[in-house]
Parts: C-alpha cells; sequence; structure tokens
C-alpha cells in the first residue's frame, strides 16, 4: 500500500518529570512519524504555566533546538496527525490549549468521536463558542461546564458521552491524564525513561528510542493520572467486556515492525501472516519480492515457508523531502517512479511472487507490478497479506470512500484482471485473525467485513451546525 | 511629542456593498496608520462566507494585492492596532472573528473596557472558553449566550454592560454594525463612497482617501445598522447626557490634521492653539520652529500671530521603514539623531521659539533642544500647545505610568530646568478648551485635569482570571 | 517633485579604524538613506579577511544587530543604491567585492563610466570574465591585469582611462582609498569621528549622525588613501582646471537640507533660491504653501522675501514602510492619495503661492495641484526653484527620457496649462547659479541648459557586449 | 556505511532538445539525488538565453514547478552537490554559468582536479577574476583565454592540461557537450528518451525515470558533443590505454542499484559480492541481516548462497526530512536510533550474520552492532562486502582523513574487537575485482589498496593561492 492512499492517523505522547521533556517528546514523536505526517505540536507545563510550539510538516521541520529550548517545561504532550488536503491547518494542529474557569489545559487525540457534531451543537446552544473544527475541542468545553468543574468525577461522566475511539493524553498544570476509550480501538501504552520519568505513547517504538521500559498497555475504558504522587488509576467503561475494538489494520499495515501494540509485536504477526499466505497459496516461481516497505515483514515469512529466495525487485527514494509536485503534464505513472525504480537485472526472465500488505484503491499496486513487467517479469503472482478491503472506517482512518477501494464490487478474480496479474491470493480473515494472538471478538476487523463492533451513530453523515463541514476533521 | 512615549490606540474602517471592499478597507486603514502601527487586520463577507487576514506590522506590509484578491468579499471591516510589548502578538491581532450558534461574527474595538475583568471572570464561570487576552473579546461572548441570542435587543444590553470606552464595528453575515459608547470618548463617522457604499471610519481622512463624501458622525449611545435594507438608527444611551468625553488629546495629538473629529477639523485646532499660545506668552526671538512632524500646525499659527518668520529646524527621515534595532553600546541620544538632524545653518547664532504639541516623559524633547543648542541656537524658548500631562487615561490611550510624567511632580520653572530651556509655557487647559467649538463638558480632559467624566471601576487595577496579566490588552 | 520620478543615485560612506565600524558605516548610511533606497551592503576588513552583506532593501532591512556584530572588523565601506527595476538586483548590489592576484579588494561607486562598455569589451577580449552587469566592475578587472599590479600608479593609470562621474570609495586589505573624478561630479567628503577615526561620506549629513568633525572635501581629481600610518593625497586629474562638474541638482533635490555640499549648506541655497524667486516673481495672495518635503526650504524663503504668512496644505504619510502596490483597477490620482492628503480646511477660499523644487514628467505635481483646488482653492500660483528640465543626465542621474519631460517640448505658458495653474515662475538658471557661492564654471547645469562640462562617448547609446543590456546599471 | 561518513560526490544530467527540458532535468537529479544532496542546480538555453537558478537542498526543496516554468528552455544540465560543511556554498552550487568574449557557457563537474590550484595561480597571475572557490571554475577561465578562444581544438587543448578525475557537462549556446576524463574515473552515459531528445546523466537510474533508453557510456578520453546537427565524438586521450580508473567504490557503495554502471548493473555485482562473500567466510548462524539499506543486495547474496533464511532487523525512519539537530546533551548513541530502531522479536536469541557493504570510521557500524546485541542476539557475525578500507580518495570522494579509518592501523582481529564482533571477514580485493566483468587494470582501487593509477601532484596538500583554504572544494 502507498502512504498517499490511506491517510495515517495520528501518534500520541507524553511525559511526566523529565529534564528534558520538550526533547524527549520531539523524539518520541520523531519514532512515531509514521503516524502523521502532516503536522506536529508540544505543549509543556511546570505546574504553573503552560508553553506550546505548533507547526504544518514533519517532526524535525517544526522542531529545532532553539524552540525546544523555548518551551522547555517538565510535563509534556505531544502530537502528530495525519496528511489529508480540507480542513487540514495549523488552526487544528494538536496539542489544542485552552484556559477556562478550572485553569489551563492541553489535550491530544488519536481517533474519531463520532457523536461529536451532535455535542458541539448541545454546547454551541449554551453559549460556548469554538476556536476549531477539530472534534476534539468539544470534550474541553464539556469539561470546562459549571456541573463538570465541580463534579469529582467530572472526567469520567464527559467521557461517558463520547462515542467513537479515542486515546487521549490531557496535560493539566497538576497532572498528565491518559485514556482509552472502552472499546480500545487505538493502542496507547505506558513506560519509564532511564531516568524515571513516566511516559505515555501510541507504540513502543517510542519507547525504544528514548531507551524507555515498557510498562503496560493502558486498559480500554482507563483514566491514568500520573502527578506527583505517583499513577493513579479510574476506570469509566465496562469492566470485562464481551467486545473490543482492537483495529487490526494497525498490525496490517499501520504500526511500526519494531512495536508492541495490543499486547505483541508487529513485525511477528505480520512475519507470520506471509508464512500463513505461503501455505495458503503456494506457487512455483523463481523469487519472491516484497513492494516495498511495508510488506517486507510478510515477504520474509512468506520466502522462510516456501523456501523460494527472497530478492529485491526495486530501489526505493530515502531523500524525498518534501514531496515533489507533479505537474500536470507528466503521465500518471511517473507517480511510481518517483518513489520506485525497479531493477531490471533482479526481475527480468524471472517468475515472481509479489508481496503486499493490502490493496486499496488498486492503481498504485498495479503501476508497480506494470513496472516489474516491462522490466520482464515473466510470471507474476500477487500475494495480499490482509483480505480485502471493502468497508469505511469510523474509528480513526481516513480510508477513500468505499465506493473507490478496488475489491468493493469486484471478486478476487476481477481483481487480478484489473492489476494484471497471473494469480492473486488475500490471506483469509480467520487466518489473519489465527495470526494475532488475542481474541478474536476484541479486534475491529470492519473495513474488511463491515462487522462494526459498536453502533455508529448516523448523524455522522448528515447535519451540519456553525458552518462545520460535514464531517469533522479527527483527532 | 514623539510617537514612541504615547501608544496610538487604534483605527477602524468598515464598507458596505463595494466590489472592491477588501481594497478600500485596506486604503481606509492605510489613511489612518498614525492610529496604530503594530498590527493590521481585515474581515470581509458576502453574506454567506466571511474572510479574514490580519499580520504583525504595517497595513501594506500586512495586505498584498494577492491577499486582497483571495479575501475580497463586498462587506468588510478592518482595524490598525497600537504598538505595545507585552501582549501585543497575533492572537489579539483585530479583527476578532467567531463561530458561535448565532452565526459568525468579526469585531473591531477602538478603546478600553474598563470592566472587561470582571465580565470575562462571569463568562467563565458559566463555562465559556475565551481564545484571546484582548478586552474585546467579551463582547462576543456576552452575545453568544442563549438568553442575548433570543432577545432582539440582545446587542443593545450587552452594550449596556460595559464600562469605558469603546467605538465598535461588527460585520454579521447579514449587516454591518457601529457603535459608539455613551460618553462618545473615541471618534467615528460614516461616509458614503462614490458608487454610493457606506462606509464608516475612526477619522475623515479615510474617507478623503477614497474620495468618499462625509455624512455625519455616529453619535454617543447609537448603535447604527447597515444592511440591506439600508441605514437604521437606535439609541441604547441616554438622549442627551449632560457631560460627554470627546477626548480632547485627539485634536492635540493622535488625529491627522486633515481630518475632522467631533465636529470641526484638526488642523484648524492646532492652529489656533498656536495663535492662542503667541497671545499667552510671547517673546522677542528670531525665528519660530516646530518640532516635527505634529507640532507644524500650532508652530504656523504662533509664527502667523506673532509675526515672527516660521523656519525649518530639523530634517526627518522619511524611510525609516521597519525601525531601527539601536543596540546597547550606542550612547542613548543617537535615538533622537535617527531620526531628525538639526539643519545648523538654520539655527546658528538665532534665538529660538520652539513650539511641541505636548511633553510626555520630557527626556525626548530635551534630546531634540539640546541638538539646537550644540547647533548654536543663542535662545530657546518652548512654546507647549497643551497643558502640563500629569493623568493616566483609562479610555484608550496607553500613557506612560503617571510617575514617568515630567509634570506629575514638578512645577513649570522645574520642568524649564529639567528641559534646559530659557523659557517655557503651557497653554492653559482653558484656552485649549477655548479652541475648540464644542461645550467644554463634552470634552474628556482627565490626562490633563484628572477629572474623569466617568467613575473607573476600581478592578481595573486588581484581580487576575484565568491567568490573564493584571491590565487586559485593549482594542 | 516626487522620489518616484527621478532615480536617486548613491550613496558612499567609509570608516578606517573604528571599533564598530559595521555599525557606525550603518548610520552613515542611514543617514543618506534619500540618495538611494533599493539596495545596500558593507564589506569590512581587519588587515587580514574581508566580510560582506549585502541586500535589497533599506538600510535597517538589510542589516541586523547580529549581522553587523557578524561583519563586524575596524575598517569598512558602505553603498546605498537608487531604486530601479530592469538590471537591478542583488547581483548588482554594492560594494561589490573580489578576490585576485592582487589580493582581495572591495568598491562602491556614485556615479556613471560613460566609456565602461568599451572597457569592458577590451577585458573580455583579453579573457576576463565578468560577474555583474555592473559599469563599476570594470575597474577592479583594470587593476587585476598584470601590468598595473606591477605598477606603483597603477590606479591613478585606470583612474585615467575613466570617462564620466565617479566617487569612488576602495577598501583594500591595507589601506580605504578615496577619490573623486577629475571634474568632481558628485560630493564626497572626509571627516573624523570623536575617538579619531577617519570617515568618508558623500554628505556632511552622514557626520553629523556620528558627531564627526568635517575634515574637508576630497577635491576633483584626487586620491586619498587612508592606511595605518595616515591620511596621504594623490592627484591624477589637472591641477587647476578651468572647468568644473559640481552638480547644481544635489543642491536642488538630491542632498539632505542639512548637508554641506560643495563648500556650502543645502538649505541655505534652498532658501536664497526662494528668497529670490519671491523677487523674481511676486504675487498678490493669502498663503505661501511649500509641495512636501523638499520645497519646504524654498517655500520659507518665499515666504519671509514676500512677507505672506507659510502655511500647510498638506499632510504625509509617515508609516509608510514598503511601497504600497497599487492594483491597476484604481484611477491613477490615488499615487497622489497614498503619499498626500489635503488639509481642507487650510485651502479653502485661499488665493495658494505653491512652492516646488522641480518639475520633472508634471504629471505629479498636477496631481497635488489638482487635489488643493478641489479642495477649495480659488488661485494657484506655482514657483518653481529651478529652471525647466529639459535634457538627459549622464553622470548619475537617471531622468526620464527627456521626450517624457514636461519641459522638453513646452514654453512656460503651454506648461501652466498642462499644470492647469493661473500662473507659472522658473527661477532662471542665472539665478540659481547666483544662490550658490562657487563659480558658476565649476557647475555641471546641463540638465537644465543641455551644456555638458565633458564630451560624452558616443558608444553609450550603442554596442552590445557579452549580452549585456543596452545601457549598464551605474553605480 | 552511513551516509553521513563518506561525503556522496556528485550527479550529472543534461538533455538536448526537450519541451519540457528543465522539468526533464529535474526528474534525472531527482533519481540521483543519492549522488547529492546539499545543493541543487539547473542551467537552460534555448540558443540566445540562458537561465538558472541553483539552491541548497535536496531537489525537491529547491526546485518548484513555477521555479521550472520560469526557466523552462529546451536545453538543459544540472547538478547535485554533496553535502560538507566548511567551503560549501551557494556560491559554489553548480552548474556555474558564465559570460565571457566567448559567449556564455553553463558546467558541471562531477570529480576532483588535481592541480587546479596550479592551473588557478596561473590565470590569477594574468589578471583573471575568480568567482567562487569551486576547482571547476578554472576550466571556463582557461576556455576564456584569447588563444583558446580562436583555437578549434580548444577545449581538447583545455583539458589535456587539467589532472584528476572529472565528468563534465557543459551547456554554450548552441550546443551540450559531455566530457570523462582520460582515467574513465566517474561514470557518464549517454540516452534518448521517447521524444527524441539525447540526455546524458551519471547514472542510468536517471534514464529509467525518464523511460530513455540507454545509448552507450562516454568514452574516457573523449568529448561528446550535441548540437542541432547531431551527435558528435572528438577524443582527446590516448586511444587503448593500458590503464583505466573506474571506481570500484561506485559499484561497492555509490551508485543506484537498478543503474548500470561501467558496463555492467550494480545490483548484480553487490549480490555476487555476497555470495562470494558466503563462500569465502561461511558461518553456522539462524539468519542473515543486512545493515540497512545499502548492504541488502549483498545479504541477498549471502542467503541464497549459505541457504540462511534472510531476515530483517531494523526498521528505518523513511520520514527523516531535514536532518534532525541533535543537541550535546545526547548521548552520541542516539544518533543510531534516530536512523534504526531494532526488531527485538527478531533478533532476540538468534545468532546473525550481519552483512554490510563496507566500513569507514567503524563508530556507526559498532553503534548498530551493539545495538542488536542489546536486543538479545546471541551471535554476530559481520561480513563486509568489500576490502578494509585504508586509503584516501583524490578523485571525487571525500573519505575521512586516512588517521580515522577504523582500518588504517588495526588489523581485522583488532577490528573485531572495536565493533564487538564474534567474528569478521572483509572480502578480498580480488574476490571483489572477481565480481566485476571488466579487467582489473581498469578500475581504480586506491582506497582499498592505496594503487593510484595516476600520479598525484604534490601540490595538492600544499600552496594557497589568494585565499583560499588549502582543499579546493571539488565539483
Amino acid at each position: 500500500m502507498s502512504n498517499r492512499e490511506v491517510r495515517h492517523h495520528c501518534g500520541l505522547f507524553g511525559v511526566w518529570g523529565h529534564e528534558q521533556a520538550a526533547l524527549v517528546t520531539q523524539l518520541g514523536l520523531y519514532a512515531q512519524q509514521h503516524r502523521g505526517q502532516e503536522s506536529a505540536g508540544i505543549c509543556t507545563s511546570d505546574g504553573i504555566r503552560m508553553r506550546r510550539h505548533v507547526g504544518m510538516g514533519l517532526v524535525n521541520e517544526v522542531f529545532s533546538p532553539s524552540i525546544l529550548e523555548r518551551i522547555n517545561l517538565p510535563n509534556a504532550i505531544g502530537h502528530v496527525r495525519y496528511s489529508t488536503s480540507g480542513s487540514s491547518c495549523e488552526m487544528n494542529a494538536q496539542p489544542l490549549s485552552f484556559r477556562f474557569a478550572g485553569g489551563q489545559v492541553a489535550l491530544a487525540h488519536n481517533g474519531t468521536l463520532t457523536n461529536a457534531r451532535d455535542l458541539r451543537h448541545e454546547c454551541e446552544q449554551r453559549g460556548q463558542i469554538f476556536q476549531t473544527t477539530s472534534d476534539t475541542e468539544v470534550i474541553v468545553h464539556m469539561l470546562a461546564e459549571k456541573a463538570c468543574r465541580e463534579d469529582p468525577d467530572g472526567l469520567a461522566h464527559v467521557l461517558g458521552r463520547l462515542e467513537g475511539a479515542y486515546s487521549l493524553l490531557f496535560l493539566f498544570l497538576d497532572r498528565l491524564v491518559a485514556v482509552r476509550d472502552p472499546m480500545g480501538f487505538r493502542p496507547l501504552c505506558l513506560g519509564r525513561t532511564p531516568s524515571g520519568a513516566i511516559v505515555a505513547a501510541s507504540e513502543t517504538c517510542a519507547l525504544d528510542i528514548l531507551d524507555a521500559e515498557y510498562i503496560r498497555d493502558v486498559e480500554p475504558g482507563e483514566i491514568v493520572t500520573i502527578d506527583a504522587s505517583g499513577v493513579h488509576s479510574q476506570r469509566f467503561g465496562p469492566e470485562s467486556p464481551s467486545r473490543g475494538g482492537a483495529c487490526v489494520f494497525e498490525h496490517v499495515y499501520f504500526a511500526d515492525p519494531a512495536s508492541n501494540i495490543f499486547g505483541e509485536n508487529v513485525h511477528r504477526v505480520r512475519e507470520e501472516s506471509g508464512r500463513v499466505l505461503a501455505k495458503e497459496a503456494p506457487v512455483d516461481a523463481d523469487i519472491v519480492i516484497p513492494i516495498p516497505n511495508c510488506a517486507r515483514c510478510a515477504a520474509i515469512g512468506y520466502a522462510a515457508e516456501s523456501g523460494l529466495p527472497l530478492g529485491r525487485g526495486f530501489t526505493t527514494s530515502h531523500y524525498a523531502g518534501r514531496s515533489f509536485i507533479m505537474p500536470d503534464q507528466l503521465q500518471r505513472d511517473l507517480a511510481v517512479k518517483l518513489k520506485l525504480n525497479v531493477i531490471k537485472e533482479a526481475v527480468r526472465g524471472k517468475r515472481l511472487v509479489v508481496v503486499e500488505d493490502s490493496v486499496v484503491r488498486g492503481t498504485t499496486t498495479r503501476g508497480k507490478l506494470d513496472a516489474l513487467r516491462k522490466a520482464g517479469a515473466t510470471e507474476i503472482h500477487l500475494r495480499v497479506a490482509s483480505p480485502p478491503l471493502r468497508y469505511a472506517c469510523f474509528h480513526g482512518i481516513d480510508f477513500p470512500d468505499p465506493s473507490k477501494l478496488v475489491a468493493t464490487n469486484r471478486d478476487v478474480r476481477q481483481i487480478a484482471d484489473f492489476l494484471g496479474v497471473d494469480s492473486l491470493h488475500y490471506l483469509s480473515l480467520d487466518s489473519l485473525l489465527g495470526c494475532v494472538k488475542g481474541d478474536p471478538q476484541h479486534y475491529c476487523t470492519a473495513c474488511f467485513s463491515g462487522d462494526y463492533p459498536v453502533t455508529v451513530t448516523v448523524g455522522l453523515m448528515t447535519g451540519r451546525h456553525s458552518g462545520v463541514s460535514d464531517r469533522l476533521p479527527t483527532g
């Protein structure tokens, strides 16, 4: 899959009690840059003041040593945000931060609130004025209300009214709060740095860059509060829910192979999916070629299981910098060439097993396969390490409209024709779920199966309050 | 006086129904640049959308033709803001704009709300969240409340709760609203462009640049609404108040000599003040020299009345561009030289009458007089076309702290010693009030007399809500 | 005259042996900003290294304290350059600096070399490669040639081959050299700072800002060398020339009124020209109004001589910052309004004597006079303190093409009609020359009289070498 | 190897006769971005004019569609330049361009001229003035001399005087000229686009991105001239030289695996080197892990030959953007973590064969190996697909000083200790030369063997002319 096809969602990082909290947060975000390349931001606090810097661009474009020095205070939260075109702007860059009668708060969000529109309408009717078009902001307006401010369980009550997916980090002047929604759609874990500071991150790869030790995941439906007196836990969701919503697509595509999420290693799941794929759909061929870069883990598994040699079909550009602005007069397939170049000598005259992690629109994959065929591959057998993608996600991933997905109105034979391959096999959903350790009931597979773990508010597709566009930008 | 000594306040401009509303507003602000050099902003609307651009800097630094084209819609309001250091930033740059349950609104303010802190506290207690640290924002939060939204006289009720000085321009999607506070502290007038569009401006010089015809002033305590059906007036203050607050310092220093404000021409008032000064304090001398540039009108009057020739003592830098950043190692009096250079040939061996409009700290004036003496002037007789400045302003002018004013703890003899002049005369307050046409009871002379036309809320100097600094930045 | 009509030429400043040489040079250039607003530059040296910073824009836009600190070395030369459109760019910004077999040299030039094209062609034929399109560069290529390097009088020989106008400052690693061409077209003087450093400047106003003492002018045909051993003089031109070329237009318009040039004060010459004008062409009127800002000195003289009161007809914008980019759809006369606003009360119903320093195309002056008439002036009598401008300048001023000058094909009556005035009088050339102290034979009056003090090489208008445009940009 | 350790040299691209020559050149440079990341530049011509744009940064940072449109003319040459600190600046960014008596010329250079200093001195003595500190500029000054301009074989004579490595592209108004030095140190090839335009490029990967067909390599000692009449060849070096200088390190590290250089595919050579390495130094282990990214081809060969499974030990950051500015307070090994993260699950408890392409200082490689060991690898066997690096390169590669190379004063056992590996094997030089097709006498292996194919001028390390630093920046 190309990272232009599916908008990555977001990545969170927080740290409590570190001399270099701003820098540590920059590193934690940098390690999670794959979760969002559009904007980056950090809010810091020392119990008295807050400082904030956000900007459009990659983490190390937005932050310089002098900016970090200027905002450095011992507690911090940070956010990287996905790339999109429309309502994406600095106004919506997170962490959001606010002053209100209850003091100051900064907030970073990964996920989508499916009832944000209705909640916002309610607040506006009371006279509250919103500053952004982000779905996340409504949480703070609910916290600012007098009733909530005076209720010791105010935060839990606010969370109880939210629907959808949300991993959240709040930075108050006197505490850092980490929350995961009751279904646990998005990952969020806790760790401890060598100096003893507590950190929170979407993925464990952010712990690795800091040599931080993994403590545990924040549980679905849990509020973890970190303050001067230590780490405290409170539940606001049901104790032992029968279903969960851990996003299986995090394992298939989003998360970094070095990370552990939902209790297990991503590389291992992907390599295992390649092994199962080789068992489900073996083929007589000369060489196994991964589509760079996401499918490399699955290809290793496929090669190991099949006994076929693992080769390399493409070189990739690692000096991309800001993305190439392609003029209109250039033919479409140049887009592929800007990212990849086929190593002709490696594929000429060969029968290839090409391993891909997932196929979205199909056009990008087709472009890459075309390039292999032009270079002289005699057979191309495509093996996809996940089932066909056919349904929208309402919980944090911005897939194209289902009508644009190659698998929506095609069977596998038709997809093979579309892609121009000699054979095509998708990993079955059961096999995919067999590759993860957890109970299948605790994963959300809606994008493959259409089986949504929670009912989605109808209002998501309708209504229009205070001029905000149909679909609110999500955290 | 130097324009570094007294922070200018702000200038307003609005236009309803003009094809080039953004450009017209830029011109209207440019003509009023002397009222504020720190930030500039324009909001436009066409009944459906609003567009906004604000920035730090001068009008023609903030706006380019391409920006104007991008934001051009037929209705607009604009604002230039004074220069200050602390809380001045793009966040507070006006016009402010908001979305709320009542729709969209943009707001530009000239003046100071003396009870803004208390009103803000009230709103925050209800759960409202503020976006800026400006005193102006509270007006919109009060408008957004359910009770106000449902009241046809909501705006008048909100205004009824405000204390202090405020000339305001509101741009709603369907109307432009111009308001002056009941005391009429700051000027605001209406005009009509050659194409028939209605405009509102702080000073008539903004009408001149557009060849617009002057209609009338907005009255103290009046709400003027301009919409598709025409121009409508409503009163919210007392009908015939016994006192008024027209700022006499606008005539002395702030306003452009070409402007008419409070019903008469600024140049005429200043020239007359120079004539009266010559009568009050004649002197045997060779030549009359104005301190550039503000005192030129008064110097013309002095020369005409006294029969002494009017000369030129200084050349001024007209290519200043952004202000010169002076390194510490340079002696203080360089500051004067960066602005002015004495024409030695014109003053050497001469007995000078030097005319100044007003004296604030005294240090800048002293520097200029020193330069004249070094150049060989044999006598210097300073004539100031206004009374000694001794009191703070709570209604829109950011004077230095009274303890820093040269006249606060000195009598005229001591001031003359401080300034090193051979003789010194300040125009008396009665004489100054004699130079304006209106009833003296309708002018605020508090900075000279300490006689404030309204009681100022004690809270202005105390209290601290939601971390905002003691004194809110003013519109 | 408007400073958009005649391209100002250039200003020079140099200092030898000052701890803050970069800052001192910035101040010296800032004081001469009226001589060039397009680019500014400084080169510094300490005998071993050179540092350079140039940029497009005003002096205090191009230089910041941190830049000054970075380039500060004890010897420096600087340059401000006029504004033009075509070949003006950072490549041509001065001082130019070069490394060559003779070491390093930086060079700043005020004037125009009329045989630059031929000299350049000669150098290029030998194999030399030019870096800029400036006429100034050829001087360095001539200095770099082996024969010149080995000749102790190399510089004098190079200067002997130059034709045209040139005041020059060279900074070598071990000396600063100041040169004026044998006709002395452009001013250049020497001074001494309070700390004892020697400075060189186009005008004495640059000395004033530094409290530097004036020593003397560099003589026409003189090379002044300043080095560790002191100040040395050498002549390369004829000892007592019968004619000189001191530009009388410097007195009329260019130079700052506070400066002394060619041995006398500019303000005094202008005031005197106003007095003579009042004698030559008296008129029965109510008030004398100068066109801001250049004509103010002459207007003072006119008022004093005539006994008429001196008034003020316009307010001017002092906050212009970068120039207003005027969109096409705006009527032409807005250009005037952006600079000036008429004080209607001051001119309504009055008979005006309007004093102008000079008239170029006539359109700008006409616009200003139109504005006075629209404001209600009953009579306008224009008095111009110099003769009609009719001829091109080849020695440092970039006038419009003669065909565009209002006086080229019109007599005074026709010009009066064009400008729409009730009467018009130009100061006669003899009267103008009577206002300066020097021998009339030592002034260049070619722009008024067509009498050029030297023969101009025909090649100036023809020829084209190595793709350079017809007329070389001048220093 | 890390691309911070060895400064990449440069990449060239040229095109003659293409409607979109500027865009085509941008693409050709983009595909060769790995050859230089510091600056990029393009010069274009249409036979009458030249246009140029250069800048610091990556190709798609320096060029935007609007810039390309502005400079687009049908003939073009471009250049990407390596990253370094000192004398690297925009002044030296290539293509350089010049006007001289012979017209206009632009020039791009890959290589190092070892006698540049002497040639420059010669030119300067004649009076020529240099504009840059680049070694490349001297070529143009030699071309500009009268004798050379008048000689039909002038270019060949100039080339005959150059020593060192140079692949060159000249763009004259009427022709594009491609040159390779007689030893053929650096690659340069010719191709033809689908539209028939002739292109020249350092590597064939630049042809692939354009779907251009490979024609042939420019031969060592050949001048290829492309003009309106076609493609012409001329020799200036010996016809059948007994030795050549094709840089074997291009195959080991520099060139893109998809490229063909010196007549064969880079990936194939590297894969073969991995196979031979497995034969030379087999080891009993669990998995083969390449150091990303350069060693992947060799690792594929090692795995295939050894029968061991190929795995993945690291994830890499592909969103680096501008490089991370690392504050001092961070421990050194963070540098490795910013680039790579170990997939702990993949290496824990495993015996690893780690394949590296080459080892320079050793510190970066050691950091990566440390990370593997910390993650739980039980054995690490390092296999390097090239011999120990021990000598400086004078022909286009900016290695660290030999004293900094890990292999300079250590034998293999000591290196293994330094790196902390269980076993270490370097590919022998003979084996490496066995992997390439050509005659070993036609490769330069000096960095491994110290056997320089030509005598290097002593002057390279000494002398100092006109203030230029000891070692000239190279093309």
